[in-house]
């Protein structure tokens, strides 16, 4: 029985038709219930289209829309792909775009998927001499791989599987705690379901194996498996991009300023984002604004792409760049290395249908072929913020969007776009001011016409 | 002139209209272009409303659309909340709303903004003794307060504004290199563009300051301004968010064991991700997955909110859990605490339709009370998943939802559907798996009616 209470909590919320969530939602918590329930029914989409998309997620009741956009002209090691990108912020597409048009002719990008190793861990405590759980490791390891045969077997044909299982003692850190820390390929799959599945296997083996061994005693015999669980830090899954041309071919009239004052100054650019972890925040946020970008579009998670990325920026103890700039004899170098841990089948690649689509667009590339169209469109986004910056600045690009936007959302008209173009190219642009500005204009107009 | 080239090279791209990019764009990369151009259309919003999506980016060729669903339950420090999420990832949502329920009955969420802080600063290079510019500096301070007074005036009247600005010396790392680190408060809004403006204000104020200073050699006079930019990374903008309850109140059918039993596997899968890196970014992604969920919901910015919390899991030289678990006195209290800088004026959140709803339906919430939402939410989503690990194996409900998603792709009835869930109950899950399983059922079924 559905149970509405006082203050807005609910009870079966879950088991209400879509249309049951939407009309509680609308009716407890808006003003104007049937405008807003309209509204948001004018995102649905057709039945058959939008099953597949209510299925991605629970609870629904409308669909949340980006724009989907590409950013042609990026070359990869000889290849000339037009990348699709899904992001919010303004300035990302074009920027990408603008900086993979710049290297288009100066030799493209040269990127190399360096290993592809996943990682998945088992944890759990055992009460015993750590000595004899090492003895045993090795029939232990034998077992494992052997029972998990049926999970694997498909991932092995493919050219994956299992690659090594270690035993790791952190009975030092806490009382005898430790972990299977396992390895595996997974193609050109991401791998999350495959390697879960392989390591709730691990931990039934594990627990069978010890409950069988006459040599241990009664509490050696148990053990208390925590959690089986992938790592989204896959430090050994790295691509490595790079651009490179001499201080010349950087000369290009849009800088603003000779290539080589260019180069000093991007140089000196990353090499803040390497000393000082203010800066190397915001200056990595923007390789992920491009990276995310595809991610999102390919249908990939980038939480895990973050929270992997951004473990890996902080790998040495202090948080910099991923990013690093060279100039050596006349010759400037910008590269990007980091892990990604995507894929390109399983997961919702096929499934969500404007992923599938980003995949064809893109080729129907491998892992490791996405891989480094991720990172390659991480490097020229960055590319494109910094030279913005240590330019013209980024204020002037952002804040005209920024007013294309208000204007499109307060319905200007053709004419009073280039009014407000005119009198902001000045002024600071915010919604109120903007607002103003038209309502003088259009007050003025409407003077006129009286 | 558009110029196309052999391989798949293109100038000028930008320059055409949006029918102009679909139809390039689908008749040089896909084999059936009509089709593909016909099905990108069909994601197409009223001419009004799209026109407000394709300004929010460039290059736009179609939407890519995400489920918007709901967690609802989610008490606050006593105020209960309907939250909009938006992901692609299966049990998100439920997760979060389930735990949401289970916390509505034992008191809550508990949160606390901090303080609210964001920064900003002009990088340079100075060429001169760093004693002279530290002596000019509070004269220098005077000025870019002053200097700033127009674009700052509107922030101060509602209650914001610059806090304070310091000269950073990191000439011991680089040669000649400082900053001006500026603090501020901006209210309700994230800050970007207030900051960014103030910033390249500063360093036009840098530049004539020190080229009126007569003390000052010619060389001294000068200054390099490299960069004028917000940071990303806020530790003082800081959130906490808690739940707390005696064991016994944890006590739970659901659990499938005894709430001590519980709290103790639950306290040592919070430690194991203090105490392992590649546990920790793993963790750190769940809670991810609620915020950004909630992050992209309400028009913000969720490269922002990685960036800097993931930097800040790192701050001690080793990258961390951001929540933690205490077991005192038979009290289990398990905490979040970490840095977002969010808005809940400016950006997208007034321009970006379902957004703007998504701000309503929270009851119009300051900038503070939306980190607390958000923060909340990341606390209950890292409950969820850590109770499923330690619990029953997140595989079960992973999978049963991907098993759902190939289903509702393959277009299967719901004999179909109920055959499948029974079939695949005890046997791995994967696309080619389910389509050969519904294939075999679906012949049967033909040769039954022949």
């Amino acid at each position: 029985m559905l149970k509405l209470e006082e203050n807005k909590q609910i009870s079966g919320f879950s088991k209400l038709s879509k249309t049951g969530k939407l009309k509680w939602i609308v009716e407890n918590f808006f003003k104007d219930p049937e405008l807003v329930a309209r509204e948001l029914k004018s995102y649905w989409l057709h039945d058959d289209q939008q099953k597949v998309f209510d299925a991605f997620s629970e609870n629904t009741i409308s669909n949340y829309v980006l724009p989907y956009g590409v950013a042609p002209n990026l070359i990869i090691n000889g290849k000339t792909y037009c990348v699709p990108m899904v992001t919010e912020e303004s300035s990302v597409v074009a920027a990408a775009a603008a900086a993979a048009k710049f290297w288009s002719t100066r030799g493209g990008i040269k990127a190399t998927v360096k290993n592809t190793i996943k990682i998945g861990q088992v944890h759990f405590k055992w009460f015993g001499d750590a000595a004899k759980l090492k003895a045993l490791f090795p029939d232990l390891k034998k077992l494992l791989i052997s029972d998990t045969h049926d999970i694997t077997s498909n991932m092995v044909k493919r050219g994956g599987g299992i690659l090594d299982i270690e035993l790791k003692d952190f009975s030092k850190d806490e009382p005898n705690y430790y972990q299977l820390f396992a390895s595996f390929e997974t193609c050109d799959s991401m791998g999350a379901n495959f390697i879960n599945s392989v390591l709730e296997q691990f931990g039934q083996t594990l627990r069978s194996f010890l409950k069988s061994q006459t040599t241990l005693n009664e509490l050696e015999q148990d053990v208390d498996i925590i959690m089986c669980i992938l790592s989204n830090y896959t430090p050994d899954c790295l691509v490595k991009v790079e651009v490179s041309c001499t201080i010349q071919e950087l000369e290009d009239i849009s800088l603003g300023m000779d290539a080589s004052t260019f180069a000093e100054r991007f140089y000196l650019a990353i090499r803040m984002a390497e000393l000082d972890t203010f800066r190397a925040t915001t200056h990595n946020k923007g390789i992920f604004n491009g990276m995310d970008a595809v991610v999102i579009a390919t249908g990939n998670d980038f939480r895990a792409v973050e929270s992997c990325g951004h473990t890996y920026a902080a790998k040495s103890g202090i948080y910099k760049s991923l990013s690093s700039c060279t100039i050596i004899d006349d010759v400037f170098t910008f590269s990007l290395e980091l892990p990604l841990a995507i894929g390109t089948i399983g997961g919702l690649t096929k499934l969500h249908p404007i992923a599938k689509r980003s995949l064809e667009l893109l080729g129907h590339p491998t892992a490791t072929e996405l891989m480094q169209i991720i990172a390659a469109t991480g490097l020229v986004q960055n590319f494109a913020a910094v030279r913005s910056l240590v330019t013209t600045g980024i204020q002037k690009g952002h804040m005209k969007m920024h007013l294309m936007n208000i204007l499109n959302h307060l319905n200007a008209s053709d004419h009073e776009v280039s009014l407000s173009l005119n009198y902001f190219s000045d002024k600071s642009i915010s919604f109120t001011a903007v607002r103003t500005f038209l309502n003088e204009i259009r007050h003025e107009t409407q003077d006129t016409l009286v």
